[in-house]
């Protein structure tokens, strides 16, 4: 077998061990015993609900589906689009639905098995099913993301192969039409994560206002019937959406990466290699984390019986290190052999994208000054606490920006000026490519997260004892520092993956022969395009958050009827109602957003011309990336300093309903719009550049330029 | 007299009439009686604390005003600037703490006149007062603009038109310095702006968090010593702060489009006249405000005795109309006039500003769906209203950038292209000029609300009978909606404002023969220069929001002992401690953004190059128009939802204590954050302009391009 081939070869190696490990995950906790039968049935109510859901949203998208692909039909036939990008589409979407529904699968069946282990053999154990659980799911990712690429490269290199003229005709098509194919996947998963952040953040708000505050219960008491929307939610939105938020986010680095790639080493012997080295360094990501899984397995199966809180959390983090360790190590030495010794600086440019990282690490964790001082101002009440974590927020988006802008103008400094931007960009993707490569691990300890959450939630509903409660509380705070961190790594490669995005785009229109002048300064629609592109996120944030605030209120308002009936002793509660209004909001909640990301590119590329779209991309990420950051660290913050204030043994307290507001305020943020940023900048980039030709066409009917 | 001198001399007879009915106002607001010993004793009292705490203030700006001229000295020296622009520096810093000082002390004297008026004569003398010296303070600043502009222009003219080749060289010299003399003001404006705002806020968050949350104490109650604080707060921020903002938006109106007029009409017959007609506009919006006030000052002397609020909130909005359709009837004849019937349309674009005065009034307006639901969303607890609030304050940033983009965009298309651009940006800087012409009346509306506010401070300090009190409330709610309307004017003109100065730098440095390529995909460093541009606001908002936090959070340390000393009658309150703090406070908050604002464009210059500085004006122009937004009507609507509740009868409820949190945590953003953004956005512009050529040859050393 030649090296060439082999090197095509591997991602499906990667994907294929992958898929196996998570069988295997995935059928020994299967062998775990699920407690009571009030358990199994709470447990099985969380699953109806979920699923419920998940077959709504997937109604909804599929309509969005069949309207979207007769436009793309459409397309095609008047020659605007590869016909590839058709099923491609398809099975981008397929696959996100079906990562998302196996994940929240996994979840809710694993939650009861948590409880009844916490119960029956403690902290060590809870943790062993609950890591192992997540583990499946993380590696499902890993197994797809490979998969997908390596065959849709392939299928399509032999395809194009048969007619290209040459190397570099076959390998512009298949980059073309893989920049083309995560719209579908983006697409599935702005409505998961959009829509499911919508449904957990608006049953979690209500549930919490009135089951805490005005009925005095404690958080997932029994008698709360809000309480199973409230744990289904942690399902759909952390579990579901998260995951085709990864799958997106993975799959659109590799393919920018790609695209930039063809783009930097044109006619070069490096072409093909910088093509597959994406796929390559995404590999390595896989065996990086399987082994980190490995190694944290291997020490809470050793420390099981004298397992701690702290411990435990020093476990997960450094399962985490291991796995950014062994990618920089790995990509080393991929770099140093597709690409030879002389791209080093791929490799270094790529380990700089830890740092975003770590800075959300400073902005929300309760060891450093922002969710200190946050803390601190809950003595002055609710409104200096979020003024406060507000404020830290935005301040949070500066370092992670300074990051991006550092390594662009690096990059543009030892490439030697202007000649070789693409080159510096290629890097900064394969940066991009590096840190998401992580993803598997990543994904692991946040779905971690929402299997303790609703361990938790099932021993308080199944009335278990309190110290039932008090070990999966413990089991949940483990992940939450590991997760932070996961999560800045995941927005700061969107922003990066975006801008590899806008550049192919660029480039789209480029190889069109059309001359764009990006000058906004002497040309008015591209100051427009760029503003109206900073005004974006305001945009979508407003309908997300508005969104949440709303069913929220509904949530409310259902919630204290019934309350009020079933602490009278009268009635029983009717826990789907909740599911039934959240469901419904998170769908109306979407169709504005879901509608608008296809059309307003599609106007602004018609009356502002590709120069004005280019703008609209860079304008969107530019606004997104800040707003994304301040959105999430804003939230996590304030999380985590309600959660210090706890931790004092001050709940109760004025100081403790004081952060309770601020965790409110904050959870729209991090969980609804937050995350939501990070895929409309993508997906307006890619739904950009499927519609490049057209409008280039249509523009210049309405105007020369 | 030729017409030509008469057009030239214009100004300065509006200055004159300006000036005298100033001075015959406050004469006769003077003639009034300041009420009893008590009223009097207080009312020094806020005099001398805002007295101090300007005095303090100065001391800080002197040390920066040295340095700053020093550096401008050796800029002069090394012939990067002309001299002119150092006296022209001081007199703009001057006149704007001058006007500060007046417009406080006005409103200082008359807060007693007003609360002994509505205790003795009613609601239509009590208004009358109040009006009749916040129309001094609001022809004070029209006196200081038309002066300034006029005694510049001429004295430039007439200076450099003794060695110059031609009129263009003379009147190029003339708009190159004026565009660099508003940097006084603007310098000036961003120290009394936003330490006004950290001061204001503070105290009055900690003020009304001890007061009326902790203590049960109504706001202003004597008892709590950190009343006198938040009165002097609204008199430093609501007066100070504010009339220096105003000058620096209209001279930096002014001055933007007379350096975008002459580069329109350069060796054209039109201009002088099109560097002449901003201040023509001007001095029409001085003539529309005098009709409106004489106007409103007849309608509250004919009804004086059965004035109603909803008559008098009638009167004020209708004088708003009045001025604003007088100024538009004007602007008409004059722009035909000085510059032909061909350039009616710089007069239909001028009109579509006020739009954007509207749209605030439609998102703060309780009438209206917005604060409508934020109102509803109190029922479900501060948090969903807070979350409410943050949602519609992002949405309403939306249409104002519509409105601008499609200024722009027209202007674009019905000048046929891009050759003509800069004749579409000077019809928009006539726009600005045409909405900031308002600003006498503005001014005038805006000053009224905090004399009614201290009347009110003074009512409940010194005692009085609560109608009193209930009097002056109905007094400060006249004036909200016009206000409102005027605060969306002011944005909308900084926006528009901030896009000619920005392009007047692009001028400038086009001027130097060198060439710039804003080619944001095809250099990285206009890309991050860009980027930093949007971050820039986050940056500002961040540090003032967190200075007013921590600032409110010792005032609320030193009430809670102070107010535990007096309520148990062992101690007397010391109210100047209060002022101590937050003076301190003020001054530490705005170091860092006062030093930044200086330092950033120069070392983005150094790094980035003139094509980065240009980016970075227009990424912060964007982001900080759509935050400026946001935060000015997210604060405002939860404001006016809050008073809707008070309206409904409902204080004291627990829907009330939710809009209450929601009120305070908009407070920072609305009167602190906010309104900075439009300092910042345009000092930032120019002290880029200011360095433009010292930057040109810096980074020229340091990579040639």
């Amino acid at each position: 077998m030649s090296v060439a081939l082999l090197i095509r070869i591997i991602p499906f190696i990667g994907s294929g061990i992958s898929l196996i490990l998570a069988v295997i995950f995935a059928t020994l906790v299967s062998k775990k015993s699920r407690g009571s039968k009030r358990m199994q049935e709470i447990s099985n109510a969380i699953f109806a609900g979920s699923r419920a859901y998940l077959n709504q949203q997937a109604k909804m998208m599929l309509i969005f589906f069949a309207v979207l692909v007769a436009l793309l039909g459409v397309m095609v036939k008047f020659g605007y689009l590869y016909f590839a990008s058709i099923p491609a589409f398809a099975t981008g979407m397929g696959f996100s639905i079906l990562i998302g529904y196996i994940g929240m699968w996994i979840s809710t069946t694993t939650n009861a098995r948590v409880t009844h282990a916490a119960q029956k053999k403690g902290l060590g154990e809870a943790m062993n099913i609950a890591i192992t659980a997540a583990s499946a799911s993380g590696l499902l990712l890993a197994a797809v993301v490979l998969f997908y690429t390596a065959f849709w490269f392939n299928m399509l290199f032999w395809w194009y192969g048969r007619h290209a003229v040459d190397l570099a005709d076959n390998l512009l098509r298949v980059v073309n039409v893989s920049v083309t194919f995560t719209i579908g996947a983006s697409f599935a998963a702005f409505f998961m994560r959009t829509g499911g952040g919508i449904f957990t953040k608006a049953a979690d708000m209500g549930a919490d206002y009135v089951g805490k505050v005005e009925s005095g219960l404690k958080e997932d008491d029994y008698r709360n019937p809000a309480t199973i929307a409230d744990n289904v939610g942690d399902n759909v939105g952390d579990v579901g959406g998260m995951k085709a938020d990864s799958l997106e986010s993975w799959l659109g680095a590799i393919v920018a990466a790609q695209f930039l790639g063809f783009l930097a080493f044109r006619n070069t012997p490096g072409m093909t290699n910088s093509v597959l080295l994406p796929m390559l360094i995404s590999t390595a990501g896989a065996i990086a984390s399987i082994i980190a899984i490995f190694v944290i397995k291997l020490i809470i199966r050793r420390y099981k019986r004298e397992a701690t809180v702290s411990l435990l959390t020093t476990t997960t983090l450094s399962g985490l290190l291991i796995t950014v360790g062994a990618i920089i190590i790995m990509s080393y030495f991929i770099i140093r052999y597709t690409m030879g010794a002389e791209y080093n600086y791929l490799f270094y440019s790529s380990t700089g994208g830890i740092l975003i990282g770590l800075f959300t690490l400073l902005y929300t964790d309760s060891r450093y000054r922002p969710t200190r001082n946050i803390r601190e101002s809950a003595k002055s009440g609710p409104a200096t606490y979020v003024v406060s974590g507000l404020a830290y927020g935005m301040e949070s988006s500066i370092l992670p920006a300074l990051v991006v802008i550092g390594a662009m103008v690096f990059s543009f400094y030892i490439s030697g000026g202007l000649t070789d931007f693409k080159m510096g960009l290629y890097g900064i993707a394969i940066s991009a490519v590096g840190m998401l490569a992580a993803a598997p691990f990543v994904v692991t300890i946040d779905v971690y997260g929402p299997i303790s959450d609703n361990a938790g939630g099932i021993a308080e509903m199944a009335e278990l004892p309190p110290e039932v409660r008090k070990t999966t509380d413990k089991l949940d705070a483990v992940g939450n520092t590991t997760a932070a961190i996961g999560k800045g790594i995941l927005i700061g490669s969107a922003a990066v993956t975006a801008l590899a995005l806008g550049q192919a785009y660029f480039s789209q229109i480029e190889l069109l022969n059309v001359n764009i002048v990006l000058d906004f300064m002497r040309d008015p629609r591209v100051l427009a395009g760029l503003f109206i592109g900073v005004l974006m996120p305001f945009f979508f944030a407003s309908l997300l958050i508005n969104a949440v605030g709303s069913a929220a209120n509904k949530v409310v308002q259902e919630a204290r009827k019934q309350i009020k009936g079933i602490l009278s002793g009268k009635e029983k509660g009717d826990p789907k109602a909740f599911i039934t209004i959240v469901t419904k909001s998170a769908q109306k909640g979407i169709l504005i957003p879901g509608i608008s990301i296809f059309v307003i590119p599609t106007l602004v590329g018609i009356f502002l011309g590709p120069g004005g779209v280019i703008a609209l991309i860079i304008g969107t990420l530019l606004s997104g990336f800040a707003q994304a950051i301040f959105m999430s660290n804003a939230g996590g913050a304030m999380d985590n300093a309600k959660k210090k204030i706890e931790e004092e043994g001050k709940s109760g307290t004025p100081e403790h309903a004081a952060s309770v507001v601020g965790d409110t305020v904050g959870d729209p943020l991090k969980d609804t719009a937050g995350p939501s940023m990070n895929i409309l900048i993508k997906l307006i980039s890619v739904v950009a550049i499927q519609t490049a030709v057209l409008i280039v066409d249509l523009s210049g009917k309405l105007i020369h330029f």
